[in-house]
């Protein structure tokens, strides 16, 4: 495989993927072309726009973008893409469009196959197992919170400290993780914004400017740097 | 109806339902037993506990209080109980149990033919029309997000207003219920933790020491004071 899945977009000031652009020249080395999954996006944009918008980063490195809600026939398009990309947004809304039009298993075996995948936050948390860790309101009901499982952990996009002045009663991320724990039995990879998961082959790494945050059953969590094997 | 929906069992440097003592002497009035349902609680602290905190609250108004899961025959329990209160934890997994026990919908009724409701954070939101403005982890995939539709709206509880300070690309709370209004025609009640909904009859009203924020789709979100009509 071939994949990164990162916390986020954007880095607070900075430009859309452009933190990641070293990154994803060697991640896309040799594609011309790739396929954009805009589903996640609930509105302020469309999904043309919101297509646009990835459109004019990738000019940038001579990669063009289709988006994904352009084709009459969407397995066709997967089936036949070089290279994949899903945007952020909601992640309720993403799994439940990809599961409504059983797009989730084709896009799973196509990047299964070597296909280069990048996500962003909503597009990360469906490379996990499920998207039991996201943190996204569930504005729509899934049929499923099954994700394609491209690694064998789940992902907590955008992860966040715990901040010690909130003088607020709502659970910290870390609270939310442990939650999860309780239920499930899934080590979680908190991903704080800046970082990204890589998968080369058989190799996971975590990657980016930060240390990261990991969950299991029964530990207490712990940091790993930058380059560390997941 | 005579129920409370509050945003939170706890305020900020409080101790548990302090703030609402004189509002709960009220609400139950005339009733010396109540049942606790203690669902949404994932971890930490165990039914039993967690029965045991909220019992040592209403004994100091002289309430006594039986948790639900010590019962082998829960609609039947439900039935012949004179009041209730839900605890806050994590709604999909309250939500999942009650429905799963078919509990959901005894409750509803029971409520509805005016035997007094307490919720609190997760307690309130299956108060809503849905759980689909929760805050909380999907850590559970429930049959149905449905609730038991005692207000004609959905409730945000811990609502939380926007940190200009947070370097951080995490949707805001108010981004969020903007996203469930692209998706669902159903209005939100963003309650400051200090607030509760209060409803009496047919009469709905928001109470407590917060302005209120009012989402509702085509419109810009606004502000009703404590003591204000839903």
């Amino acid at each position: 495989m071939n994949i990164i899945l990162a916390s986020t977009s954007t880095l607070f000031g900075g430009e859309y993927l452009e933190y990641l652009k070293a990154e994803l020249i060697e991640l896309y080395k040799g594609i011309d072309e790739i396929i954009f999954i805009p589903f996640a996006r609930p509105g302020g944009i469309s999904h043309e726009e919101y297509t646009e918008k990835a459109k004019s980063f990738f000019k940038t490195i001579n990669i063009s973008v289709k988006g994904l809600h352009e084709f009459e026939d969407k397995t066709e398009a997967l089936n036949s893409a070089k290279g994949y990309f899903t945007g952020g947004g909601n992640t309720f809304l993403l799994v439940k469009t990809l599961h409504e039009e059983n797009l989730m298993s084709v896009l799973k075996q196509n990047v299964e196959k070597g296909k280069a995948y990048l996500g962003c936050s909503a597009g990360s948390n469906i490379g996990g197992q499920n998207m039991k860790t996201t943190n996204d309101m569930p504005i729509v009901y899934p049929p499923s919170f099954d994700c394609m499982g491209l690694v064998p952990f789940n992902i907590n996009p955008h992860y966040l400290d715990p901040n010690p002045d909130l003088k607020h009663n709502g659970e910290t991320r870390e609270t939310r993780i442990k939650e999860f724990l309780t239920q499930n039995n899934t080590k979680v990879i908190g991903l704080r914004e800046g970082n990204w998961i890589r998968r080369v082959g058989s190799t996971i790494t975590v990657e980016g400017s930060e240390s990261t945050r990991i969950f299991e059953q029964g530990k207490e969590p712990y940091e790993i740097e930058a380059g560390s094997r997941l």
